[in-house]
């Protein structure tokens, strides 16, 4: 892989000033055009072996692009508010928008080839983690963005004269650190884990590019015009056609009897267990989220449910036992245009919670299975990958800790209609019955078979749903309650 | 200012419950206005004595609210991500957009109020702390907020009360802290410390309202009506006149000679020269900011000017002599729908940079009284305020340890037209040239009368402005570096 970036790719100094200018406007240009159109973000992950010249690179790129739409990230140490969150967070908070550059040093790869290199992993979690990193991209470009890997290479000896030569003189010693030595000491591991890396992700989507990073001028001029050609092969290409794709066939309910169906929703509980139960579980919970155990984890609520279905008035009871200052619900409703500039996921996974916060999701990233899908707002193809999508988005948030448990709330059309009718009758209600509410209750069918599909593909040991028979309020609310100090007392 | 809280304030069960409905329900028609009409923000300060029922009062307003439309912020000890910014940065990143209430437990006046109680500061510091205060809440209420504090008060015997009950029982032990003990000891400094303040920071726009929190019916029920009245006054009231208010006078350019006018544009550079300097002062910014001292600081540069006059190309010099990873450029057009609930300078705060960085504002937060003024886009009032919110808004970034240097691009008339017209040859620099440029330029004494006002109310010692002459592109760009050159070397 990297045999062809260790032939001493030089250029002279003349045809570099001969070819950078032609390449200098064509970049602008396509750059005007891309942030004209705004259609897409461009990401790409400059990485490499130390010394062969990432920081440099990125620098050329500002200088020869309008650096005010170029957004370079180099990260260390992640901080506080980071180590929080899955892994991932501190590269989804800095997702460039539709038609800006994200130029990533340190990206993503860092962590797992070095963990790799000094190993501290073995090499099937190299392989979990690369896997983990080809849905992401995957992800992305589904999202639209354009993906650009861009490998700098150097061989073991260009690095040592690199670095000695770094040294040398004062101006420049600094840039060598002990960590830099450590990697040369460590150069052939690290180039059989980036090597195995780069060869597992290397995708149509999101090419890996390797460049020979000892003479910057080569370097320079290889991955302006790399960038360039991605640049405009994608601004030339015609928009995705939308064709609208069939919805994929559904396991029919042969006796009519769908997940959802299958409820008994005639389950009822008397005012006087529901005041009883209500408490307990209440106390139980308030008690569960004090244990120490939760300052190292979070917990994340979702609720979803038919129009009416009581979803507000359980998230109440469930507040009602947490402490009012750990706690934030989040309604969900449209995307802001900041929001609608990003990957889907990107507004859900803007607000997770800190350790010890709960986070509740009024309507959540199911939305996009529930009513985009039904009302056709997205492309069959963008809802049948969000499964997965979501999938891996929930085993993120597990993986770093958080416990996440989602409610699906189910009552029947005829307690919808009562529903409705009553709160049309409420002064302080009325504001909760919309004309969509009726319009949404027309395509009942269309909504429980989603479900259903929802419920088969999303409900995992890590993050189950629980369907809530939701006629009786009062049932509905104590199962929730019951439902998720079952979970913590599992988990704390 | 606390004894009408001290006298035993107590609310039968039986009133409590009659009065309760009536204020929820109207509570929840007030939420819903404010929401459908989403004109203001809410914010509600929760402040008191430990063991007032602050976080009671909190949760209570969300069971009787709706709470997917109130976000509670309760803030312990800053993230490192915080430390790095001034102080408010972390009331600036969870001000409520409009249409929703926030509401603080531990607000901006904690940390003043405890650092006087236990004598970490003297009375003049706590004077200071309490005047930009003042002068932060002016500007929300300025920028349309509705704000509403409370202090909720017990009395020191109480307060002992309180704290022994809840440490007698054991489900509430935890609730007692050593912290809360500690202000017990020191009640009657707290109690000094907190009447100075709110007797200072009372003010119609952000009234102080002392509730007396012995008894929870009595507290929720005063501090719920105390909301309510506020909304719904806030919602009956006519939206405020916007009277096209006259300019006020400008100083007359009596012998014809404003700043602008006053700068010798003639000013050039040999390119011989340029080069020598342009390396030379390159050179020394680059070591400059490698200097250990710049980790513990910050540099904000802001650079404004005419259309065409070259900004973006000093900015590029500027960018050349840094490393790429620890830069930022924010280009400032218009805000997003996100920036547009919230108050004018969010957006600005939103970027502001981590220590050892550098974050570029390619037009910035003096669009306020520069384009926005001329061109009629925010009253008269708004603009002549801004002068003021700006000083304290670089007067907190100072005191964080930031460094504030200010560009001001001039050139003339017939420069610009010379480079309009340039423009419009280019290809690459086509896109830069509008019909909003040529229109500007209409406006070429307004603007200039702006720039005026602009520098003569807004350059001080610790954030000065740089009128920089720009008919000579290399003498701009060479006396940019060397102004910031000369600033960094006083400060690090």
């Amino acid at each position: 892989m990297f045999q062809s970036a260790e032939l001493g790719h030089r250029l002279e100094k003349k045809a570099y000033e001969e070819q950078v200018p032609r390449l200098r406007e064509a970049l602008l240009e396509a750059q005007m055009e891309l942030g004209d159109k705004a259609q897409f973000p461009v990401i790409l992950v400059l990485a490499g072996v130390e010394g062969a010249g990432k920081g440099e690179t990125l620098k050329i790129l500002n200088e020869w692009m309008d650096p005010r739409f170029i957004a370079g990230h180099a990260l260390g140490p992640p901080s506080d508010e980071e180590r929080e969150r899955p892994p991932m967070w501190r590269y989804w908070r800095r997702l460039p928008p539709k038609g800006r550059i994200g130029i990533f040093l340190g990206s993503w790869y860092t962590q797992p080839i070095l963990a790799r290199t000094y190993e501290r992993c073995g090499h099937a979690e190299l392989d979990q983690a690369m896997d983990r990193i080809l849905r992401f991209e995957r992800m992305l470009a589904d999202e639209g963005a354009l993906i650009l890997k861009v490998w700098l290479h150097l061989s073991q000896q260009a690095q040592r004269e690199r670095f000695t030569e770094l040294e040398s003189k004062k101006a420049t010693r600094w840039r060598v650190t002990p960590e830099d030595w450590r990697q040369h000491e460590h150069y052939d591991a690290l180039r059989r884990a980036a090597e195995h890396a780069l060869r597992q992700t290397s995708t149509a989507d999101a090419p890996w590019l390797v460049v020979e990073g000892a003479d910057p001028r080569y370097r320079h001029l290889a991955v302006g015009q790399a960038l360039l050609a991605a640049l405009q092969q994608r601004l030339a290409a015609a928009p995705p056609a939308h064709s609208r794709q069939p919805a994929p066939p559904a396991l029919p309910a042969i006796n009519g009897l769908t997940l959802v169906q299958s409820l008994d929703l005639s389950k009822q509980l008397a005012k006087k267990d529901y005041d009883q139960q209500l408490e307990k579980y209440q106390g139980r919970l308030n008690l569960l989220l004090r244990k120490r155990a939760f300052a190292k984890k979070s917990l994340i609520l979702v609720f979803e449910g038919f129009d009416a279905a009581g979803k507000g008035g359980a998230i109440r009871r469930v507040t009602a036992a947490l402490d009012a200052r750990r706690y934030r619900i989040l309604p969900i409703a449209a995307p802001s245009d900041e929001e609608r500039a990003q990957p889907y996921l990107w507004r859900f996974w803007r607000h997770l919670p800190r350790h010890g916060r709960v986070a509740i999701f009024d309507r959540s990233w199911y939305g996009r299975v529930l009513v985009e899908r039904v009302e056709g707002y997205c492309e069959v193809a963008d809802w049948m990958r969000a499964y997965g999508e979501i999938n891996d988005f929930e085993e993120q948030l597990v993986r770093n800790g958080a416990m996440v448990a989602k409610f699906f709330l189910v009552i029947d059309k005829d307690e919808q209609l009562k529903r409705f009718k009553a709160r049309e009758q409420t002064n302080f209600k009325r504001f909760k019955i919309t004309e969509e509410d009726w319009r949404n209750r027309e395509k009942w069918d269309d909504y429980e078979q989603a479900v259903c599909d929802m419920v088969e593909r999303t409900s995992s040991e890590i993050a189950p749903w629980t369907l809530i028979e939701a006629n009786d309020k009062r049932f509905a609310r104590v199962k929730v309650l019951k439902t998720l100090c079952k979970l913590l007392e599992e988990k704390l």
